[in-house]
C-alpha cells in the first residue's frame, strides 16, 4: 500500500487512481496504446480531472513493471505494417489484488472527505 | 482555486484541506498556536492520516500572509512570563469566500470518488 497514498496517509495518488482504472480497462478488454490519454481525459473531463500525459504513462509502465500488465502487438487485418497495441494481464492475481487494495483506500479517502463536508459545514 | 487543487486537477491538497479546518476551528474559537499539531492529529489518527508539521504550519501560515489569520498573544493571568498563542480572523468576509470555494472543490472530489468506487467495483 506504500504507493497508493502519501506519507502522511493524506488522499491517494493520481498514480494508484490511474493503475485501477488501467486494471478493470484490462479486465474489459478495451485498454488500447493508441488514444489511451485522450480515452482517459474524457473519462474524467465533466469532473474537472485532466490527467497529464506524463502521469498515465507512468502508471502504465508501472504496471507492466510490476508484472500486472503486458503488451501485446496485433497487426491490423489488410493493412500492412501498421498494429494495434494493447494490454493483457501478465499476473491478475496480482491485478486483483491492486484493486482490493485500492477498493480499501477509496473508501479510506471517501470517509476523509465525507468527515471534512461534515465537519466544517 | 488555483492552490487548492493539483495542477491536472485530481484531488485537493493537503494544505487547502488543512487551511480549511483552521478557519473551522478559528470560527469556534479553538485556534491555538500550542498543540495544533497534536490537535489535528488526534483528529485523524482513526483514519489513516497524520498531517506532518510542516504542512500544518505552512497552512497556518499561508492563511497569516493571505490576510485572512491573524496571530493574537495574551499572557496567562497569574503567570509571568507565559503567553497564550491564538488565532482569530483578520477579513471574515475572505475566510467565508475561501470556504465556499473549499466546498465546491470537496464535493468535486466526492464525486471523483465515487465514480472510481462505481466504475471498477
Amino acid at each position: 500500500m506504500g504507493e497508493t497514498r502519501t506519507a502522511s496517509g493524506f488522499l491517494l495518488k493520481q498514480r494508484a487512481f490511474l493503475k485501477l482504472y488501467m486494471i478493470t480497462m484490462t479486465e474489459n478488454e478495451r485498454l488500447y496504446g493508441l488514444r489511451l490519454l485522450d480515452t482517459l481525459r474524457d473519462e474524467f473531463a465533466h469532473i474537472g480531472f485532466k490527467p497529464n500525459h506524463s502521469e498515465v504513462y507512468k502508471a502504465l509502465h508501472d504496471l507492466i513493471d510490476d508484472g500486472i500488465l503486458k503488451q501485446v502487438k496485433q497487426k491490423k487485418e489488410g493493412m500492412k505494417l501498421q498494429e494495434v497495441v494493447f494490454y493483457r494481464f501478465a499476473d491478475y492475481e496480482a491485478a486483483k489484488l491492486y484493486k482490493k487494495q485500492l477498493k480499501l483506500e477509496l473508501d479510506r479517502c471517501l470517509a476523509l472527505i465525507q468527515k471534512a463536508l461534515k465537519d466544517n459545514y
